[in-house]
């Protein structure tokens, strides 16, 4: 297959990043969020409508029935970006400040899509006791919880501490939004290119909180074939070196008990997903299987150039806005949290996110190898989302109204 | 002096907190704050600047130097309101749920006088320490922290060792919006009576966060004659059960070596400054000096009804919007944090909080038994506080710019 033969991964809106530095620095100025008052102020009665002596009434309505808290205050809308910048985007552990622009980028795709009020917290500990408890302690504030660049392995313990400790939603959107996203374009995938999705091979190139996450909805969706390998290669039960969480994959994953490098599991597989940000060769894609599908989601540089990619699969994506077929979190984050807000809901179930990857899927109505996602600017696509995870958090028990 | 001869104490505003009650709670529906998006996102263009990729560069930009994470996000502007609603209004310990809709009410003020976006967390602990660490942990977030409604004495310790460990503002404004606001009062209210402010004699009722503050200033300012009670009477160097913070007190105030309670202090004072909730007799205050001088600041209920004050009083205050000489931390805080911001203060010395206080003052060119403070309304107010602060800090050399 030649470049000549996709014209649509040569996307006209393709964005030179040294173009852009200078609008995207300029647009940053002061930041992209503002605090605004939803009443109005205008005199002492107004004053003293929202602050003394009146808010005094609600106080003692709270104090008198805590669940009024969601009634009377914005807690119930209001959801807290967590990060401790160790995992920002493909740049790594850069710290809590320099992870700032990606929370409030966050905060205002949470209020643009969804109407959801989030309020970006960068913490300066990376100390899992720590953010664990810092991050409970909020929980007064906030009616949703959603953890953001939080490396592998602490991310998981801290959600897992996180959500059994609070009863309402806890989120880790690297594992969660990212798997939702990837399993909804993989069954749109898996349509384009003819083949059922339970017997697909599956490669995640990848161990951290994404690569766990995918592989684990994978299975649950039913995809029997998925290997996982991190920077050593295939994970399985021949690996002596493995960490808590990479046991718990070699336990449920790697069936053909493949040993080797990312090269010999790609060897006829018939999905590569790619969250580890390493660079794969082009000869290692190569040798999948035909029809194959590639979706390098490291941001912002794939593993594989689209371009590149598109010589060996029928259908690439990546996590990137300027190309098609964007795997983007976006598509799920908004619509999870406004559905489980709507309804209360106390956690997100695993029915819930398997039910907000149909719903994403569910929004391309022919899915072609351009178009396996829909756009994220596709309105309907969170409210599909809100419908379903709404849905089965009251099938599944979960949701307070 | 009858009730007839002071009309302005029987304001037509007087507001009756039942017939509010309905409309309170309506305003409060769904909390009185939303986040919103400052740059826009029509399209892929959008996103490719707001979020990834071009996000990427800004978070590069921070990594590589810090303090560029106050001009390329929200975090210079951003004031993080801390409580953990041990000591709401005058409500007490009600907890950080019940707290919410103050430190929403604190945020909508913020906002609306002053132009600061400012995050309400309540926090799910009582502890100094994890309430040190949480908040100090946030510092990557916030360009400062403003402390509310934490009881005394822990409130002493958690602001002393935040403003130790953070080079950013902190500020308890329950000590320090009421002292400042309180001093400016007092000046004026002494210029009314034709006392000079040196030589008054003040007795300030309460000994928790306000009392100990408003003490301070007012011995900072240069008021000779201190006396402070807390509920067991007057404090001085005869109480053997006086904790640290009491101690303190003990040591710079009560000059006349005055023992027994607070009627005993109110023999012959020319000012009192409650703000300790509790009632005071009118008995109490009928011993006071000629054209004595009563800030009855508890909220929502007064120590002294006002027009009972006013019997015996040649100035009268409260802390209540629906009366005259509102004394209200709204004419303080939201200048002073708009000064410290806008020159990124390293913190909030105490002739930046000497400054403000003159300033407020100098708002009432010439002030009368009905109007010792400017309205909150009065928008020279924050403008002239916010100057005042940010050329001290100059002066002081704790600004950054």
């Amino acid at each position: 297959m030649s470049a000549d033969a996709i014209p649509h991964y040569t996307s006209p809106n393709m964005t030179d990043l040294s173009a852009l530095a200078g609008e995207v620095f300029e647009l940053h100025l002061g930041g992209k969020l503002s605090i605004v008052p939803q009443t109005p102020l205008r005199d002492r009665h107004d004053l003293s409508l929202a602050y003394t002596p009146g808010v005094a009434d609600v106080c003692r309505a709270i104090a008198a029935d805590e669940s009024l808290v969601d009634t009377y205050t914005g807690r119930a809308n209001t959801v807290a970006v967590v990060s401790d910048g160790t995992a920002v985007l493909g740049l790594g552990n850069i710290g809590p400040r320099a992870a700032m622009p990606v929370m409030e980028g966050k905060a205002l795709l949470f209020k643009h899509f969804a109407d959801v009020d989030a309020v970006p917290l960068c913490l300066d500990t990376t100390d899992v006791d720590a953010l664990v408890e810092m991050v409970a302690a909020l929980a007064p504030t906030f009616g949703g919880i959603n953890l953001e660049d939080i490396s592998a392995p602490r991310c998981f313990e801290v959600e897992r501490r996180l959500q059994e400790r609070l009863d309402l939603p806890v989120f880790h959107d690297d594992q969660h939004g990212t798997a939702i996203v990837t399993l909804a374009s993989l069954k749109n995938a898996a349509v384009v290119v003819g083949k059922e999705l339970e017997r697909l091979r599956v490669v995640v190139s990848g161990a951290g909180a994404a690569g766990v996450a995918v592989a684990a909805i994978l299975r649950r969706a039913g995809v029997a074939d998925v290997v996982v390998c991190d920077s050593r290669g295939v994970i399985g039960p021949h690996r002596d070196d493995l960490p808590d969480h990479k046991r718990r994959i070699a336990a449920t994953t790697n069936p053909r008990r493949i040993e080797g490098d990312l090269a010999a599991a790609l060897v006829d597989a018939d999905a590569f997903v790619g969250v580890s940000g390493g660079q794969v060769p082009e000869s290692a894609i190569a040798r999948m299987a035909g029809d194959a599908m590639i979706f390098a989601l490291a941001n912002p540089d794939p593993e594989v150039h689209p371009d590149v990619a598109a010589r060996h699969a029928a259908v690439v994506a990546t996590g990137r806005s300027d190309y098609p077929n964007q795997i983007n979190n976006v598509l799920a984050f908004p619509g999870v949290f406004r559905g489980a807000l709507d309804v209360g809901a106390r956690r997100i179930t695993e029915a819930m996110k398997l039910a907000a990857a149909d719903a994403i899927a569910s929004c391309v109505a022919e899915p072609t190898a351009g178009e396996i996602v829909p756009s994220v600017f596709d309105d309907s696509v969170v409210k599909a989302v809100t419908e379903a995870v709404a849905a089965t958090a009251r099938r599944e028990g979960v949701a307070r109204r």
